[in-house]
């Protein structure tokens, strides 16, 4: 189960700089390619005359032509043409929505009239210069739900990443979970705690003591379809805590872009967006490298956790305060999702 | 759904020199060894006793013997002895009709009864010292009716080949398919074209000029259950083309036995007979060097197609005119099968 | 089929020594861990939190900790602690009665009621220093059945252990077999053979002369669920077999502890017990590095022979005189799976 209609991040633009790129989203597959600098489409991974994946092919005068016999496809999936072929009666290639925004391929796997790119939220830190970002991309055997769950409750920190971010500030801080219309908030304030390693070295990284007492905060947001933006910070304490100045405190954003590839495989792109430093290049290559051990560390428990739930599905899980940002963001999930199926059925019912 | 009835190529004899060679063949696991020299033998890979594969033992005294305990079997099947037991009720293991011809191990995976070695194609080329042979086997992840299409169209050699034997020339000359009786043949002739990389060095190597205009041909055929041998060549412009003499041109024979293990994956047993330097032992082995290349070139994109038709199974794919000769190809392939099918019913109506 | 109310082998004391072990017994998911040294505890490896195994956590306090929440059990299963939360609503945990003894970790996986580990069978050689022993574990992908039958019916020595205890004469000598109530013991005596290769190294290690005949035997014990024992030795010729003064022979015990993972998977214990040289380490290292190999033989013709019987599972296998210890042994499992599956009505009944 997830949405179709949505946009989800599909690759980043390296991932299609030298050629076609086959990828599966939302159960989807898709081929994803530059018709020219600048342009990107996502059509369905099949040549009508033989079945050939297309991403097997290459590009030429903004069209895609398939590897095995010549079809050419154009951007809007219509066979343009084929050496000693009249292609006219050709079935035309399902289109899917794509567009580059924000350093990454954005693709729309569900109905293509109900696309409007308009719709991808904004990111400020991906179009300000005053900001920097660094991330990466896994591929991960586990439903991209448990992700969320993941990342909704960062308790985990203190078991999972005990070396690096986790602390046991953490668990004994009571997170707050509201949700306002479709977004999910979960917020964790620690205070005057000595900061973990990581953020040891983030304070040094920006010029400022770290080994001091400090305020920390996590402020966990989810949109969907399955979008989780995260404010984390430490600053000196007494100082304001998440309000303080800039030279008071180091402070980033978590981004984390799930992508379903099956029910029980995604496409994780996560990555941090900082607005301290921005034009350090080694500085983002350090926090980029320690960011993934800390995913990998992840991506571990939720395999194992996954191969679990899969064996024994009819058990049921506990739903305790600390789970709360994952159920109610499954909960938004779960109401669209309702949304979805009664718009096909309703037009099914006119046909 | 393959041919049962038919005689297929198994291995090759080096496979079976040094001990048994267990392989499954039209879904049949089966056993294939040599009792004695210049002899082979195929049996059920299942030892009667305990069920343990008799590929895993030895021969001795013209027999197989069971590695697990001894139990030794006859060419005919027949249990001949096992140490400390009377074998004269134990059931018989099934035969396989095998026989060595033409350099290759045939077995007909059918009703036994019905196997007639004058059935198999006389291959000049195997047994003429006027010709050579060099090739190889891979394993492949397809249904053998995609490698069939594969072989008689070779329209893709201009995408899928584009270094070696690929050339814009060849899908502008529309290919001419015909049946005859049980055989497919699927023509095309092209005139007055500079040959690609792979003909200027045959030319080379039949001491001819590589650099001058020439007519090449490529002349597929289809017989069942699954063979295709193709005619190919170049000969220098205005001397005749296939007619031309054979000091004006490069000719050879592209061999495909192509061996059903599955619905979805072959062993496939590629080659080239040529009549031209027959004891040059070098070039044999370099044009077997430059085919493996090329046959691996097809393989992955044979296995890519087979994993995007068999998660669409109801999806219809084009045919063209170029698909003419897979497509002749698979009637008779239905034809034939459905001859089998009415056989096993009448039969079974008899008893 | 296996039987649950049974006690198998599930791990040595060192697979424990250092973090929890996750191992599927039976059907079964356990961690298995020492909450203190000398004690072991055996749980559902499932945290009802959200589903994590508990065998990626740790041990703390004599609980074991998961490593994604932190929620800690107690060795009865008892929800303990989790951070932030009040646990007493939580769900128990199942618990698998587990203990220590011989030198191996011993489990139920079934009725937790039943279980008396009084009736774990007494191992003399585990106990007495008179005695050393040397074994290992291989994961093996095989009906645990298949196993039963290779060691109660040895004969198969001749042929996939030619080079080491393998002899013609073994198959020469006929076994017979008894039933004795759970027991079954299939014994074979060889009488004036020369020693094969393994025993004319035994006899060194032992002192004595290596190339003169000897009497040899095997006397294969089962008892359920899956355990065999294999009294194995020579004496020199004429000095009373079996019933030979230890000075005149070099005897020893096979242990083999098989425990079924899953219906075509077990985790087989092997090993040695002998009573003579008790203190020479070198002499355990060589007899475990040489039985080691053997038992390598016998796991590929076993995982080979099980795939031939899962892609044949209707047909009959032969059971010759040789067969009857895995066939008498097959027919106490079936009687006492049947006794167990009625136990299980029963209490359904009433209920």
């Amino acid at each position: 189960m997830f949405l179709k209609n949505a946009w989800y991040v599909a690759c980043t633009p390296d991932e299609i700089a030298e050629k076609p790129l086959g990828r599966k989203i939302c159960g989807e597959q898709m081929v994803l390619f530059r018709p020219q600098e600048g342009e990107v489409t996502a059509l369905d991974d099949f040549c009508p005359h033989r079945g050939a994946p297309l991403s097997l092919g290459f590009v030429r005068d903004r069209q895609i032509v398939c590897g095995y016999h010549g079809l050419a496809a154009d951007c809007s999936g219509k066979c343009a043409s084929m050496p000693g072929q009249r292609v006219g009666g050709f079935p035309k290639i399902r289109r899917y929505p794509a567009v580059e925004r924000y350093g990454f391929v954005w693709v729309w796997p569900g109905d293509a009239a109900l696309a409007d790119p308009a719709a991808i939220h904004h990111l400020e830190w991906a179009e300000n210069p005053e900001w920097a970002y660094g991330g990466g991309m896994y591929h991960i055997g586990c439903d991209y739900r448990l992700m969320i769950d993941n990342l909704m409750d960062l308790t985990h920190e203190t078991y999972v990443h005990a070396s690096s971010i986790g602390q046991s500030e953490i668990e004994e801080a009571a997170p707050i979970t509201k949700t306002e219309g479709e977004t999910v908030v979960t917020s964790r304030f620690m205070e005057n705690i000595m900061p973990p390693p990581f953020w040891s070295a983030a304070l040094r990284g920006n010029g400022l003591a770290d080994d001091v007492p400090c305020d920390r905060w996590q402020i966990c947001r989810f949109t969907p379809p399955s979008h989780v933006m995260i404010e984390v910070g430490v600053a000196h304490a007494g100082k304001g805590g998440y309000h303080a100045d800039a030279t008071d405190k180091a402070a980033s954003i978590v981004v984390d872009f799930i992508t379903p590839e099956t029910e029980s495989s995604i496409w994780y792109f996560w990555g941090m967006a900082r607005n301290f430093k921005p034009d350090d290049a080694n500085l983002t290559a350090t926090i980029r490298e320690g960011q993934g051990k800390i995913f990998a560390e992840d991506m571990e428990m939720l395999e194992a956790q996954q191969r679990n739930v899969s064996t024994n599905p009819h058990r049921k899980l506990l739903m305790l305060n600390i789970d709360g940002g994952g159920v109610q963001s499954r909960r938004i999930l779960d109401r669209l999702r309702l949304i979805e199926a009664e718009r096909v059925t309703e037009i099914g019912g006119q046909s």
